[in-house]
């Protein structure tokens, strides 16, 4: 039994069929891991084999060729993927889930962006970094706009700038913005190969420039509008994914991606600790209490972990085929509990890295890899768990939530 | 969203229906909690409600008029008792989980138990603490057998001692008597009221006496042969629920009750801290950060923890269902995952009571009782989570058990 | 060595002679803690020895008799009380350390307190219960009191209330009235007897009741006066340790008793767990690893908070002497600090009783009266380390400390 | 007032003086951090500056021109180089504590390392990783000696290798070997440039590669020899700091590393959050209540650990002025404690990088590197938190110390 086995099988095609093509692919993205992280970028081979089983089109509407596959089923291929890769999880896997936006977006973006190539992507940077001038028919962005993950495997991206929306009651609020990849004539993004860091390194998080690039009003969304079922493409598709919050499926990649790699680090923790022996003594380490009781510690975090965040899929996916929005009970616990599953993931391989002596440190160790990778899963926004749970708290005691904290 | 509601909707008659009643005498349950603690025994009101809604007939195998639920829907109906009344929960339910342990047992031993009284139930303790001397045709057993939980309430008693088990090639291994209550000229065993104690008082778990009693053959099984199939009665019942190890249904409702009081523990804390303020200045505590995190962790915290626990509870069920014993792999991880359980149940809820102030520390607030009663779930040996992890990180690193963990 | 072992000795008569005095009635005050706790109020006996001592004048000034001992020798005084009874230590603790806070108000209160009885204790309640109605010469008070701990052994009593105070340039402050036993035709306080709680029953911790009772001035101090070195009798006694604020010699005694509640379960722990055995096993719990591991941990844990908070008190002790007051580094320092100690007591204590199996439970178990103990020690709002560090923290980023954080 | 500064200032020249000393490059040394961990060897200027101090020459007997520093000072001075450059201070750190034990071992060798060169330096290895061929006089040594830190900066080796123990009975056990670094026509060690690691880089802790060379018996010590005060150089260096075991000298750096590094990270978290917001939300973080509790619990952390190890540091110096061996107790104590220390300092620093953020993993920020070098004190065996519990906890209760726990 695997620890973070799924707890309930997810159902139905198309996801089904999905995941047997992946998992014959994994052996090869897991071979790459090491020269992903070495190039700060997606290895071109596990972009190209994720494409041929359709994963990068799990999310994308049917009308363009997408496959609409439910979020559990998903979710649960993200987490093979992660075992194998945690930085091509995380960067394919936003790149697949930001389709899922766009199906939310007008038919006109959604036309621009997929007739021609409907296997286009797009990369993000959401938080509202730009600064836009209103100009006749849209807006000119500019911006720097950082951490943009798989940006070197997309031509298209959503970048985050505030204005005053009318949604809000006219208050400033976030919006996102379609631009192209700068290419010759057309004006767009460039990238900034600046993503020099210690985790993750292989998502390729680069920063996008944008210099006044104008930017028509069909491509820009008001975040609330997006979060609240009054995006303009809300409604076009009838897919049951698409009757559902933007958040719950843009943001869902970041746990799955640190329980698989914190799945990977139980894995190889166990398969050392067989056979490790103590430098001073010679003692076989497995042998003693301790070995045990941290593997076991942190097989039951895991599998708890994974267990509810299963949990939480299925339930996305029911209040989606239930064609109702999610209700704000639903949204503080979805939005809260992937951060707590993202701590718990990283509590858990933690432990076992700690566990495992001096040799670890070594660069050439996958254990090593795999420590910071799951550590960093936890800088992001998303995953603070101090926000996640000052949001949530006030909820549950009937308190209106601080704007400071998102 | 309640924070323990269950992730997956268990399936099936008579489980729903069987919910359906017990629900309705939970206020009733509830409200006798104070007074159950009181008496040091579960309050005789709660038996006959919960004997009415048929709870206590839950496992019974349907020859004998019982309901044969599947272990899911028990679960989640426990819970429910639990956040109701953790001693009830706890006493009731080992009552009704005993009933499958005898739904093992040699046809013999179940005619005699339930043919004249379906609805009797037996307490247990089943340490090995009694000895017994072998003579024709079964043995005389003796002994003080402590902490035998709900035991003013049953007529039978599962009583441990060890002799050498055939099935473990002649080793000496625990055994099981089947011993009636003394009642004039039956021979049995007498209960010493010496429950004294700091949590789960209702539960009134107190000292059954033997002296030199007389226990045929077909009411003794051994421990291991009810764990592996191969007791006097296995096969006999068509039921799902008796194509099973004795273990996990008998030892279901551990954290299944840590997991409800818990659960009470964070309603009385929200509702507290809506109001509260502080002595020396007058604020408001719930509009403090600490407050709402404290309420958000430990709600994630039960969360996953119940999450985890359904996971296996419908895992279990489906091996039942499969008509094959559990796997080496399952056994060990269903053991050691419901003390993990009990153990978070235990965090969740001390670090809600620890953030209440001085208050609820007085004997007359229902937290000071839940935290108390919390606590000592894991006081078991089953909950002993410094044993459940030796035993299942041995496991999987492939190494043998210690048998001095149990 | 023992865990809590002074890690420097303190120095200086009469604090070492002292010390040796109440070494030799500890065996004594242990004897009675099992009653004191049934009494809900410190044994006679307890507080005749203690008195016979000279503890209870240990912060008296020298010009009433009092013995003026530096806070290190005080402190490890009390932790060694501790160790024999918790309750006594907190409540006779208390009554000592306000002598310190008497020593600091008007001469004429104190003269009127202790010149017909220099062995006069008071207790207090000191967050702002009551209310006072200004009248010609001082205040009418009203009010009922809570948790007045050792009020049983005192005539006099410290209690709070808030009214416009001119050091705070007329804004609300706390202030504390002296107000007398009601005794006959004094008016004053009376005792109402409902300390039912389920930690430190045996301070007795009951509520005082006040029925407009005449207060005069030179009987009433600012809070914030005490604390800077502004109260009617600052620098009245040439003493070192009247030069100081109040605060850290009046709240030195909790995290002093959690300490050595603690460092006594430990040590019990120590003892049962040499001896003990699995009721399923008869395996010896102490042979094995997490036995070992939880002892090591928490007298580590002991040692580190006792190391740092010996630290603080010869800090303070140095700061007194030096004829300054504090800084405010100090003051936010030491404040913090005591709740840091008294959550790593706690922390340490909790481990071990985790760690004991059900027998601790019973009643007559001693480790079980010492779990409830210390856990309530953290239940003051003092040892509040949610607060602690919120104003701590503040202070140490440079921002305000939030007045609702006492 | 510092988290860690010196709870109780060290006494006696010439520790103070070389205090002012080191005070005064620690500017230097910080600014070479960087460097250092580029280079993955300590930055020359850091050498010579500590060098011309006297910090190198701290341990040394007084009889060849050491300072015979006591060891309060010594590990109080260590600290503050760790907050400069931890892989300074752990490398230097080491190369100092190891002229304790050469002033243990025999005369002969003595004079033959500090007679021409007064400041010559030793690396070590000192896990039995060689092999060693008895021969007429003394040795044979081969073997690769891995991960000894600060090897470059040396031009002797301590080597570990077992062989029959007569201190011990005659049973094998391990034994420490001089060796000079291979120079023309002098055989020695060679140094393998493999220290690619993730963490301290900048200790270079390479391999040493030793070929069949001799090695003469007054150059052999046997390691439970230098613990028990029967090396061949025992008693015959008056100085205080020599009669002692060598394993509290030599191990002293290790928590003193741990503690340093945290304390900066602390530093520039403080910094950071003053003025850092949130990327979404624009809004500060260091005003919310999280940044203020993590900061404070951290800064307590600290303080406990610092407190208890410069008690500890405090008792080691007044056991060897007392003249007398350390007792059981005390090696048991002190070996354990310093591992719960480096346990301590990393838990804080980690608690604060957690709360930090995306921006500090950038390769390009000091706390990045800090929170690297703080977990690693944590790999060494000698901070195995795990053995230390096991170790001290059996000693506690009584029991023999498994030989498998070094």
């Amino acid at each position: 039994m695997k620890p973070v086995a799924a707890a309930v099988e997810p159902m139905g095609s198309p996801g089904l069929a999905l995941r047997d093509e992946v998992t014959k692919v994994l052996p090869r993205i897991s071979a790459n891991a090491a020269a992903t992280e070495q190039a700060r970028s997606v290895h071109p081979e596990n972009v190209a084999l994720l494409r041929a089983t359709g994963f990068l089109n799990a999310f994308q509407p049917a009308l363009f060729g997408g496959l609409e596959v439910d979020i559990h089923t998903y979710g649960t291929i993200l987490i093979d993927i992660a075992e194998a890769c945690g930085s091509t999880a995380w960067a394919m896997g936003l790149l697949a889930q930001h389709s899922h936006m766009i199906g939310l977006m007008s038919p006109e973006a959604q036309h621009e962006i997929w007739d021609d190539n409907p296997d286009a992507l797009a990369s993000s940077s959401v938080a509202p970094f730009g600064t836009a001038e209103p100009v006749n028919g849209g807006v000119r962005l500019s911006g720097r706009f950082g951490w943009s993950s798989g940006c070197d495997h997309a031509t298209w991206a959503i970048l985050g700038f505030p204005q005053p929306d009318p949604l809000m009651g006219g208050k400033t609020g976030s919006h996102l913005a379609m631009v192209p990849l700068a290419d010759g004539n057309t004006p767009g993004y460039t990238i900034d190969d600046d993503w020099q860091v210690a985790g993750l390194r292989g998502t390729g998080s680069k920063t996008l420039v944008v210099d006044d690039v104008f930017v028509p009003h069909y491509r820009i969304e008001s975040l609330w509008g997006l979060r609240v079922g009054q995006s303009q493409g809300y409604g076009w598709h009838p897919g049951d994914i698409f009757c559902s919050s933007f958040s719950h499926y843009f943001a869902c990649g970041f746990a799955a991606t640190a329980l698989g790699v914190a799945r990977r680090l139980l894995d190889v923790y166990t398969e050392r600790t067989k056979t490790r022996v103590r430098a001073y003594t010679g003692a076989n380490v497995g042998e003693g209490a301790p070995a045990a009781m941290h593997l076991a510690e942190s097989y039951h975090q895991l599998f708890g972990a994974r267990s509810s965040l299963e949990a939480d899929w299925r339930a996305i996916a029911a209040r989606s085929r239930s064609g109702e929005l999610p209700t704000p009970d639903e949204m503080a616990h979805w939005r809260a509990n992937q951060a707590y599953v993202t701590k718990q993931a990283i509590a858990a391989a933690d432990r076992l890295f700690t566990a495992s002596g001096g040799t670890v440190w070594f660069d050439d160790q996958e254990m090593q890899r795999l420590w910071r990778d799951v550590k960093m899963t936890g800088a992001h926004t998303y995953s603070d768990y101090d926000v996640a749970t000052q949001r949530h708290g006030r909820h549950l005691l009937g308190l209106e939530i601080d704007p400071a904290l998102f």
